[in-house]
């Protein structure tokens, strides 16, 4: 404990980097802990997943982040307890615990894959919600086509290279879209043997990307249609096993795949700070981000619930955690300065989903909705600028030049992965299968 | 089984691609299986190790390069038997084994490492042999710095940062010479914290690089001195726990990192035809590449053991695997056509190793010897030259580029990764573990 303020950052998400880049500089000292030595750009995972990126595109180490701001130190662990008393963290690193103690805390542990307790679709789905869910399901995909190639039967063939992807949202979206390329410009090549293969979206509700407009949900719809996306709305998934899925209308699919994007929820360290949880395992907040009746701790990201002047909680976007962390920041250095805290207000710039090559929906400031091509673009530009560090974007950059104009894949490798559901794991990679619960 | 003869290559790896390549537009039908789905550029693996680049900057699908090649096709599996009498192969796919007919065999399947029998190196000791071997190191590296960053003892800070080679080849040059770098331009200032990290090369013999002129020797030497790694000769292992190695002359290195570059034996494979085996496990063979007394099996590259005028056996090195698949195609498509066999000349156009930065040796054409900053541009060049696909080729010149001016290392993340060590397998990963026994 040293003689400057010292605060503590849980996850270096999009919430948990903000933060600690608002902090960098100032007079306090800093510890920002996360279960990876890298932070990951999370919109483009499902890229990864189908082949389009190296994992090291979308992932920027931590300690280089910071590598010049010397009040600012990484620790790579795990945060197992959080003692709000004795204003402590128990820290679960690679070999031991150690016990590391706070000033100020802010929690930015973000969320975790939500299976709404069904445990079929826990044990047969496939997450993706980190980097090593986008490996794993990267080799999947991939050895199912290497699988289905050697198989007599045709309806076994069929089910290897059926791909259904669950949950209307961006993610579920940018997958099944992205998969059904990498199916049509790839895979169809590599493995001529083979009958089409089918991507199906699958959604509960009655409409793809519920926070946009009915004009870009059709958009969206009819853009997935375009492209061969088989979308079935109002139908949710009831069983999953290793080579079906069964829907609520009684139709049951033949596949071994099915990708789980329906639901988040907060991480579940949100349940160490021992207070009622809002509904997702979100933490309730005063407007100024701070935990109720918990001195000194902020929440920050998917994990913070708080509610806007409509009464509707704030969604788990990027640009929501960004500006939460960087308030929780500005209203510890406040507090240290004897100052009033501000409260949060959401600055929307928009919202916005790619569905494949000139393929894509946006949502900008509430007002201007733009589709197809210019859409597709505003995207892409976006998601280059959002990138961290000038060589993920060079590198990004090529991929996306050199798949666009050739039609091809830069990285289908089935390389070394791990389950990422816990029930699979070995002692051994037991903290990185922890992974899926809280993606840092 | 087909009208035209059909030849099956076992292995992916220079030799079995350039055969394959001999093959390919011909009259004759090809299977081309491989434990992997790509093809591993195997020089470069010490630089995925040591964070300079991807996996898929030195990874090619197999089934890409083929893709327009309507003779050749490819299976991803695993060669368990090989029937001379009934010309049958027992494949292992990922759920079952299948037969497949042959006419000819190419069996190209590579070497492994070799331990000597040294049960505490196998255990202990980090291989570098395929791609999961390198990633595996590369976050076992990059851990050991994290772990050590928080503990308290000095001496045990300086044991998770001293790294130790053993192996005085090229393999061996270059890994300790790139581990230097990771820590010197990237390491040093992501762990401020730590006391000046260290790399060791160890070598049994009392020179470096055996094959090369003793002018090049010295100066490999003393370029891995000026670079500041420690050279010990003369010295072999003895033993290897968790955290210290013991040598022969009685010191104890405390570590936890020991890289066994020492030796290679032909791949287990190499068992399966039932005939004595030349030393380091590898098939006595007539100059035409054909195994003695089993009609009709050619072996190429690591495995195969052909000796020159002067009764050495050719090196394992990838332009004598790639002129043996080359010729084992040849004569079996002379064979086919009634037309005699050609024997085996080895044509030399000689050999390098870089060391680092602007440092390297090469001895070209069993005349001309280069070293430091010229020596080093020529091997970035062939290196360039030799990577398959112009993607891979950019990628990799893209890395390079920015490793060279901003003295950054791209890709230093901790990813999933499996231990290559077959004792620590579980079921799941079965024939992944297998790899270490045979790279492609």
């Amino acid at each position: 404990m040293t003689q400057r303020p010292r605060i503590v950052i849980v996850g270096a998400g999009f919430g948990g980097l903000h933060a600690a880049q608002a902090l960098a500089g100032k007079d306090v000292d800093v510890l920002l802990i996360d279960r990876q030595n890298y932070h990951t750009f999370t919109p483009l995972l499902y890229q990864v997943a189908t082949c389009a990126l190296d994992p090291s595109d979308i992932a920027y180490p931590i300690r280089q982040i910071f590598s010049r701001k010397r009040n600012i130190h990484v620790l790579m662990g795990e945060v197992e307890q959080i003692d709000s008393d004795a204003r402590t963290l128990t820290i679960q690193l690679e070999d031991r615990a150690i016990q590391e103690p706070y000033d100020y805390l802010i929690v930015a542990a973000g969320s975790v894959t939500n299976y709404f307790g069904n445990e079929a679709v826990e044990a047969n789905g496939f997450p993706l919600k980190d980097l090593n869910d986008a490996i794993f399901l990267r080799n999947h995909i991939l050895q199912q086509f290497e699988t289905a190639v050697r198989r007599e039967d045709e309806a076994e063939r069929r089910a290897l290279t059926t791909l259904v992807v669950v949950g209307g949202g961006p993610t579920g979206l940018e997958t099944a879209g992205a998969l059904h390329e990498l199916y049509n410009d790839v895979l169809k090549n590599d493995f001529p043997e083979l009958e089409r293969a089918q991507v199906i979206l699958i959604e509960a509700t009655k409409t793809l990307l519920t926070p946009y407009p009915e004009k870009l949900q059709d958009s969206a719809r009819d853009q997935l249609a375009s492209l061969g996306v088989r979308v079935i709305l109002n139908t949710s998934v009831t069983d999953v096993g290793e080579s079906y899925v069964k829907l609520a209308d009684g139709q049951e699919i033949a596949t071994h795949t099915l990708i789980w994007a329906a639901g988040t929820k907060g991480a579940p360290l949100s349940e160490r700070l021992n207070l009622p949880l809002q509904r997702g395992g979100r933490v309730p907040l005063r407007p100024t981000m701070e935990v109720v009746e918990r001195e000194a701790i902020y929440v920050v990201g998917d994990m913070a619930y708080l509610e806007d002047d409509k009464g509707q909680p704030y969604p788990m976007l990027i640009p929501v955690a960004q500006q939460e962390g960087k308030l929780a920041a500005h209203n510890i250095l406040r507090r240290i300065a004897g100052q009033d805290q501000e409260t949060f207000t959401y600055h929307d710039r928009g919202i916005m989903a790619t569905i494949g090559r000139s393929r894509a929906v946006a949502w900008i400031f509430n007002r201007i909705s733009l589709t197809g091509y210019l859409a597709w673009v505003a995207w892409l530009f976006l998601h280059l600028l959002w990138l961290l560090g000038f060589r993920n974007r060079l590198s990004v950059l090529m991929n996306w030049v050199w798949n666009y104009l050739t039609y091809d894949r830069s990285v289908r490798l089935i390389l070394p992965s791990k389950r990422p559901l816990a029930v699979e794991a070995e002692p051994i990679y037991a903290d990185e299968h922890e992974l899926v619960e809280e993606s840092g």
